[in-house]
């Protein structure tokens, strides 16, 4: 059951005063390239982890693993930063578990730069039943909800893996958070669906707003420190669905506070028009020197339009969820990647793609992963997997050097096949 | 339906003579050391695709694939020999399209030698609902039999994918493996389950004996030589069941052949005991200079016990299958491993077996890998099977320098932890 958030301020005993300042120490951001007909950007985001290029993709490790990929294969597909999920790890193997194994860096040996997420994207979308459904417009069967109530205290929702009733508030997300280790650390904001009204959102904002400075304050107060002794950079959301207004409200909210990184997050929209037209709310009032980062986006298109509109970083699932069904994504084909389970790869000696120096194209023949695919064999996923994460790496690639060149147009092009 | 093996010799049109001598160019084996207290020895097997010290173990690729390992992790493992099943291939994606790909080698991206059974074993095994099961007394449901038929000429069954029939001869078995073209190839052979008779076990051995004169006859036809062009190995099977005087007839019978190998099939007894018993009658009459290989056993205590009955290669599915539901194998552990789904790993930060240099106990807390299990992640199935290969590749290292060495015996305890 959805309860609308309150539209009072806080209660008393949940005050909280953001920081003026936070150190980061370990942290930097710095803008190496500007595009000079667009907002895009060539960047180093330097973490106690080491430092990647912008922009950057960020694969997603949801519970800790990369599923069909070695941290060691992510390295090999050039990979620089990955993330897991607050949410399914604070439920499996719980955050006190991870802790007590010296934080995600040495439970999962990736030693690069590591973000978590605060919890709240899943909570709330997956709470709706899937936020994605109602996007698409599919409708179709109503899912079983596992939101329970927001409150100005925080979400009450079921646990994914035994139903029991778990509670997550902006310091518990950062209580979690701090436990995980992870580098970079995200605020916990209600990620509003795309069905409510102008009034929820805006709702949903003031109390996202208080939740940030409820987070900042929980973090400053561990001295953006993880459990494990190693400083964290925290990144506030900009939110306010689909309405120009509400997002440049979060944006000059977000001004005034003193994080480390910026996340577009919220209701971007109810198709990729929109999406693009409420990024581009943002683009002019995103704080000046800080890292963005779009939420859950990770189509080339997407991307490609993204980076132009001031995007730094991206993150999807995308990627390596469909490698593991058999797609591999493609430079320059039509939808952006071909189904290797097509008759026509079944005796195909070459590889998925010639242009590609990854790991897999330089060795496999496309015919092999069309077998191990069709025949369930896990290392089709791993080798399609690691394809797609070159894939996109090269994509990033291709694009800081398009925009320190000068020939992003084309770059896009090409990777369009336009 | 199961019908008798025919009591007769073979149909007219089906006689074939074995070739008197086979060339095997690239092939050889050589016994280095042997053991002066039992029938242990330490050799090296040389193959076009590079060479192997045995006793070895052979890590089963059934469907071209080490399902949750790569090829390149295969290698980290040391693993030094792989297999594939003609049985599984012939019917996905099937030995044409196989050779289409250029072999198994060239689809596979597996560069070492490799071997594939003649498919008997799967045919007549889960043709009768599985031996397995009826060895072990389970009995319990009977299962569906996909064996639809023996006759002089070959075996009708079902394929596993679709139900269509399908049809395996001697010289089918040979056309099959020429096509996938691994190095070492099996002879076809009719593979006895447990509850037959001695009259029925003694044709099934004289008919599998025709069928190797076929089988030899073909591949002598083909000039030992893969669709690929490179050469091809021979390996005879010694039949008779639990039969002291059939085995005998079958290693009389498997002298007398231009065989490059000898593998020991058939039933092996209704327990380990009988099974010890059974290689034991092979032992002294096993065709001298040959390599032997003991089809489908995989436990420490086997291998260890096989190689003193004279025994140089081994295969099984057990150490990648166990693996993927969360068993690691552990040297002298009590059952030979661990369950890693055990909540004593739950925090665990040192390795499955701070003795194994593998790369995962090189890398990942215990923990970790408990968690990955409990989670699906398939991450966690591969590095628990490069652990599992690594355990079985430094088991056989371990015996070959215990054979070396004269302390076979010591190593055995060690390993059994006893």
């Amino acid at each position: 059951m959805r309860n609308p958030p309150a539209a009072a301020g806080p209660a008393p005993d949940l005050a909280a005063r953001a920081p003026e300042t936070l150190p980061h120490p370990g942290f930097g951001f710095d803008v190496l390239h500007r595009a000079a007909d667009s907002a895009a950007r060539v960047g180093r985001l330097t973490t106690p982890h080491g430092a990647l290029d912008t922009p950057n993709f960020i694969f997603c490790g949801t519970k800790a693993a990369l599923k069909a990929v070695t941290v060691d294969q992510a390295r090999e597909a050039d990979a620089d930063i990955i993330l897991a999920n607050t949410y399914h790890l604070m439920i499996q193997p719980g955050a006190d578990t991870v802790a007590a194994l010296g934080g995600l860096h040495a439970l999962t040996r990736w030693d690069g730069p590591m973000l978590t997420d605060s919890g709240g994207f899943q909570i709330f979308s997956m709470g709706h039943g899937g936020v994605a459904q109602e996007v698409k417009g599919s409708g179709g069967r109503k899912r079983e909800t596992s939101l329970l109530r927001i409150t100005e205290e925080g979400a009450a929702f079921r646990s994914y893996l035994d139903g029991r009733t778990l509670f997550l508030s902006p310091e518990g997300a950062m209580d979690v958070q701090r436990k995980l280790g992870a580098d970079l650390v995200v605020q916990f904001d209600e990620c509003t669906p795309f069905h409510v009204d102008r009034g929820y959102t805006e709702r949903a904002l003031r109390m996202s707003q208080r939740w940030a400075d409820r987070s900042l304050a929980r973090f400053a107060r561990d001295e953006a420190t993880s459990a494990n002794g190693l400083p964290q950079a925290f990144y506030g959301i900009i939110s306010g669905g689909v309405y120009r207004d509400l997002r440049e409200d979060s944006c000059a909210f977000a001004a005034g506070r003193p994080y480390f990184g910026t996340a577009v997050g919220d209701c971007l929209g109810g198709d990729k028009e929109q999406m693009y037209e409420v990024v581009s709310y943002c683009t002019p009032h995103l704080p000046a020197g800080r890292p963005v980062h779009l939420l859950g986006i990770g189509n080339f298109r997407d991307i490609l339009i993204g980076v132009t509109l001031g995007m730094d970083t991206f993150d999807c699932v995308h990627p390596t969820r469909v490698a593991r069904h058999g797609w591999a994504l493609k430079k320059g084909a039509k939808g952006e990647r071909v189904n290797l389970r097509n008759a026509r790869f079944r005796e195909e000696r070459g590889p998925i793609d010639a242009t590609c120096p990854c790991p897999t194209c330089r060795e496999y023949p496309a015919g092999y992963l069309h077998h191990a695919i069709k025949a369930g064999e896990m290392v089709g996923m791993t080798l399609i997997s690691i394809h797609n994460m070159a894939t996109m790496t090269r994509l990033m690639r291709d694009i800081r050097q398009g925009i320190a060149t000068a020939t992003l147009p084309q770059v896009s092009k090409d990777w369009l096949g336009e």
